[in-house]
């Protein structure tokens, strides 16, 4: 199987987004485009398989055994339906993904045939705290979310991470969120 | 433009559910294939859009003036993605929809390539209140998300609905729920 470096979407889409311009600071001064030195932030790609992509999310959960057969059939799949921006921070001294986060849109009938957008799997490696990477990838995807037009973006986090979110301009919502869990 | 009746996924899908397996009682008892007298349920079609679709919607939340094509173009996107359940409930005396509740499957990288359920809609017009609806739209989307191996299944509510939600074994989250609204 090639897992090649065809990205999940069009990398142009992040070479735009200013997000300074979203209330948010950075200190020292990083964007999509520069992201910090050595780094590179851009849509993931099947061979980010074999640069420990899942060695990154498993900080976050569990991630299981994944075969190369299965990732690149889910991949496929996302890449199909133009719906799954996942986005990565590269090492490009060590070829090795140190972060990731994605935003998913999910289609409406309600307010005129809508687009909402959702943050999912923000997760930074343990080596790479200190870095703005987190708030570097939350202010890109709740930029994107705006410039694909979705009339909001939501997200489910620990309690104690509200505070960093309301940076980035969300609330918390007055509903509740409620889970049904079928296996782990 | 032809609105037909094309199924946005596959009808035999909610035909061997059994709502009562769940410990969710109905009295009297329906079911997915017997939803009450003179009414069907079923998966949404284009023909719905001159059902009383939106009227219904229009219930729940703003649903914009939407026009036969931006319908016919959402339904296309979402039945090609295969990721959108979206049921109705038909009063087939009147031709009229009655109810309606969307089961949006995400897919994910962790938990071995897992999908998630989300659900969302969840609507019954007010002249049909008091018919066990909403009670089986929940207990259909949940037991068919459990069929289509979801791990998880999530929603968000107002609070005076959780106790209705944890009838079908969903329990209020840990996490907080935040969002972000670009416009209306």
């Amino acid at each position: 199987m090639l897992l090649d470096e065809t990205p999940l979407f069009e990398p142009s889409l992040l070479q735009d987004l200013d997000c300074s311009s979203d209330n948010v600071t950075f200190s020292p001064l990083i964007s999509p485009s520069r992201p910090g030195e050595g780094l590179v932030l851009r849509p993931l790609c099947m061979a980010d398989f074999k640069r420990g992509f899942f060695k990154v999310l498993s900080e976050l959960t569990q991630t299981g055994d994944v075969t190369e057969e299965q990732f690149a059939k889910k991949f496929e799949h996302m890449k199909a339906t133009g719906d799954y921006y996942v986005v990565v921070v590269e090492d490009t001294n060590l070829g090795q993904i140190v972060a990731t986060a994605t935003l998913i849109i999910e289609h409406k009938f309600i307010h005129s045939c809508a687009k909402r957008g959702r943050v999912e799997e923000v997760v930074v490696s343990d080596e790479c705290r200190g870095k703005q990477l987190g708030k570097l990838l939350v202010s890109t995807l709740t930029l994107l979310s705006k410039k694909l037009n979705c009339y909001k973006i939501t997200l489910e986090c620990a309690p104690k991470n509200v505070a960093f979110y309301q940076k980035f301009g969300y609330g918390a919502s007055d509903e509740a969120y409620m889970q049904r869990r079928f296996f782990d």
